[in-house]
């Protein structure tokens, strides 16, 4: 047996002990080496996001040590320190072969196992399906803080920026500025983007936005951030818009700032509501050429050496957004309630283990 | 002065007299030789989408005889018939340099001018800005009632299936039937779709799209569309959806039908409501890789000369969706009336002048 | 033992004793119900293209019955008639996560196997990797010469349409109408090419390739191509171009007959030499925007649901290129001997068992 | 008349009387501010690329001051300081509508007016076809210097990082770092290149290189460029190379270090030899999906206006390859030789006038 935090129903959470987990041929079991709770999880615990779970082992962002490898795991041995990535797909499927995304290889958002599908990372133990696929080397010098990072805050946030296809010398929004959004700023910057418009309102987060390309900050209290936007384009609008956090709502003010012709990535996920609303006058009636992307981030192996290729160049400092770090898997409950009741200093914490 | 029939006000039209245009540098002035009325007349008189109008000359489907051309046209003389698209853009602009699409190159729909911005085409004379870039001539051979469906029914329905990404031996639905439906079905076939799923009830609509090259009708009154389409996929959902009719609910339909990775084509005019709704569940709260795109169809003349290559090369035989023809201007009120009250025997009616 | 036809080494061929394959967890064995010989079994034994090889079973094109599957096999079983694509890739590689199209998945051309780096199926029994990633279930209905026609000549041949990124409504050329360049006029017109201009010189290709979906037929026996299709295209040249035949040179050809932007698909297999020429003036001494592919193509089991959904759908048949029917695996080096020395009625043979 | 610095034959160079050009109705008349020789020029000179020329004024780098503009001009007037891109297309033809790039909108190149197909940019006064769509304000606080890297350099060099296809952290090569090639480098950070290899042997090149993001030198001087790349990618190849210098046969390498499904951007200029060799076995026989792309920079005023946001933002520095300024129109001689004798300290030289 080993001790896990876990969700032991909607809105509670506990330690909880739980059989080791046991490897298959191409699988893995690592302990963890440093952990982050995510904004997911407290939508997850607090808002039932994905439905009643009962002694669910929480957390998908760690990284670990290799303990143990299936037979069949051919570039992994006990000892590696790796980096897990948050979306673990089956990368055999005949939907991949069809182009579907591998984060959906086996139907909608399958590739997210960790904390949903099956038990986290918030434990002793964790078990990481197809190793060979979905493990990726930490590299010497690269502090375990900084790695932590890139599971799920890297990819998710540059992928949004993928997702919003921006074109060299852009401008574009990237509304909402957590550890996300911030990776998003990041992301726009890496695809070229010229102006970056940042929307958010914490002091902490858009210092650090400009630090990392943020153009100009747009606070939402200073009124409509759509004419905001507007104005600061001279009434034309962004050529793309990265939407990394908000209601439901959010998705109608990306619409409404987007230039005919330009294009929302949304990395946004929505826990609330049964509709998310297009408006029928800001997508021109339908005929705007406004084209509207969402996804969960790639992941995997490949994807996760690429973050790593990325912090090693230089492209990315992401552990500028490691706010606060906490020693030994007792302290979990604190740093998962750091990001439930997020005080204006907190961007991200980590868990050293 | 010239005669016109025009739209008085919302809910009323009537003939009217009115100056004839005159051409700019590069314009041109024409003569109808037929015309076709649009559903999208019958948005714009009856419920008022485009606000209240006086006196506006309707109209935006025509092919036509030259009468004059400005001083710098070339490429055309008095005398040419030619075909004249629906979206006549202004083709020289900073926006184009800067990736929008040419339809929207003075802002969003702004190359929609014929009986929106400017006079339409239903009287003696017309107005063509541009003509060397927003005429393509008549072929030989070609009739005209072919010819009348290529303006708006034929590269709309098509840009349909631009818009949704089609890849070879995909399975595609196509809802709503219409003439523009039945034109993106021909579209989806020109994409490489394998199966096509046709959303309609109309029995004379339904058996010309199975002619075009739908391989099932899907009937609404057989239950709901989204079921009957999984049913029909295994569970798995289309590759791609092209929406081209229906109330703003369709677009919430084509999301839940859509497959992880897959497209939304939207051509489809919204004329009511604030909102379009994504369903959160069905979009897979924002993460499910389904693409949205809508827009209004390409116009100018290289894209009137491709349709003009694909019925010559007998890619397309849009010709068949011509149910009725009239003879003389003064049946103009009668073909619209045949718009309004379709009956079930009607798909298009065309004026021959 | 069992009995396979194989090449001894370059420049002959003959039967040999080999020993029945034997299946891994997630493999098959096949015995063959219709096989067809390939130009590239050609060149391979004749021309020594892939170099020396000593006894190594020939054919990659077959429709097969399954006799054995590994412990790991779900989707098929021992009886089921299925179609065997000639790139039956290891579908589960770090590179295709980054990218790589799984043809290459474990470097360049390694999903090519049969006859290349593994034994191919000219034999009592054949082995397949991974079944359920790489059959595809043999319909009702669907006639074994049909069938054989899509392990290679449809999926090659529509590849390069799909690598020529064909716009609806454009000029096409297809250079080479031996079975692929028959399968890329299809191609071709599953894009939405209007006018193909498919450039060969036998009669019987010819007139197939007019039935397909060409236009116009362009024979190199009337003088220089380029210049033919330069007249056919007022001096402008073409959209795109396919090249499904020829010697090196062919490649200088398609780009001086490409307009800038337009784009040339290769999936031709070259088999001599040590450059292919890109002309420098026809290329705008690099700065034309002529875009050069060439691929090998996909392979795999949703790639053959495709071709067969397209055969199912009367999108296309290629069942029409098979001029002749041999009975019995005897015949297989008669077969083989009518691809090496094509008369003029040959278009392609298959082997039924 | 005025006093221009031409090209009077092949070889030769010398100033001449010239006409004061006369503005069209669309057009402006600007006298320059800042000139660049371009490399460019020495091969028209020297090297007869573009054949023979008699009096042709040279020169197509320049920022200007508006003194005269045509009657249809509507956003720019005489006194405005502006950035004239090298290539300044009509912007109105129907090559543009089928997807042409405008740089070839009236055939290969024929945006590429200035010394090439009209008189040049190195005169008291030079000529600017549609003013309003090829020019762009220069921003206050822009050094002339930093202002005459756009037309040229920095939009091509960032152009091959477009051709290049780069992804997020990807490794790309950059074949070339002269001014041009070090602007790629810039390009390929701005795309989201990881690790980006520059291939060139001169030391201040080599720095700025570095500082511009370049991970590593490979020189030619320690041996095959190709082995060392497949070395630094242990064996794999890269994703992406951009090729910004070198003879024709740089193409060859350029193939043989891509991976399979990687990209080759060209932006260089082959000045001489009848073909471009692409390896038929680096090519994997023309299937190995190494795409190969090569254009000439888009050039207009939205280009343009990208490229001063990038400078304005901080992406861009390109005023750091300044390593000489000169004074007054009489140096042009002076630094054009210093183009055709590049001694080790020179990256490019401007002339203020």
């Amino acid at each position: 047996m080993m001790r896990a935090f876990a969700m032991l129903k909607i809105g509670e959470t506990g330690w909880i002990d739980a059989p080791k987990p046991v490897a298959g041929a191409y699988d893995a079991i690592l302990e963890p080496l440093a952990l982050a709770p995510c904004t997911s999880d407290i939508h997850t615990v607090y808002e039932g996001a994905l439905g009643e779970r009962c002694n669910l082992i929480l957390g998908h962002e760690a990284v670990g040590r290799v303990v143990e490898v299936g037979s069949e795991v051919k570039d992994f041995k006990p000892g590696d320190r790796v980096i897990v990535p948050a979306i673990t797909p089956n990368w055999r499927t005949v939907e991949i072969q069809n182009g579907v995304p591998a984060s959906h290889s086996e139907g909608a958002l399958t590739g997210w196992k960790f904390s949903n599908t099956k038990d986290g990372v918030f434990a002793d133990y964790f078990h990481v399906n197809d190793a060979d696929m979905n493990l990726a080397l930490l590299p010497d010098g690269m502090s375990l803080e900084e790695a932590a990072m890139l599971p799920d805050m890297a990819t998710t946030g540059i992928h949004g920026a993928e997702l919003a296809d921006i074109q060299i010398g852009s401008t574009v929004v990237v509304i909402g500025i957590g550890p996300v959004g911030l990776m998003a700023v990041c992301g726009a910057r890496l695809r070229g983007a010229a102006r970056i418009l940042a929307v958010g309102s914490r002091k902490k987060c858009a210092e650090l936005a400009l630090e990392y390309g943020a153009t100009e900050i747009i606070n939402y209290k200073n009124g409509d951030i759509v004419k905001q936007v507007l104005t600061a384009t001279h009434g034309l609008g962004a050529d793309s818009v990265i939407i990394s956090g908000g209601p439901s709502e959010v998705l109608a003010q990306a619409v409404d700032m987007t230039k005919p012709g330009g294009t929302i990535g949304n990395v946004n996920y929505y826990g609330e509501g049964d509709i998310l609303p297009v408006p029928r006058l800001g997508w021109a009636c339908g005929m705007g050429h406004k084209s509207i992307h969402g996804g969960l981030t790639p992941g995997g192996r490949a994807r996760m050496e690429r973050m790593v290729a990325l912090v090693q160049t230089g492209r990315i400092n992401p552990g500028k957004m490691v706010t606060h770090t906490f020693n030994g898997l007792d302290k979990l409950p604190e740093a998962l309630e750091m990001m439930h009741h997020k005080s204006p200093d907190v961007i991200k914490p980590v868990v050293l283990v």
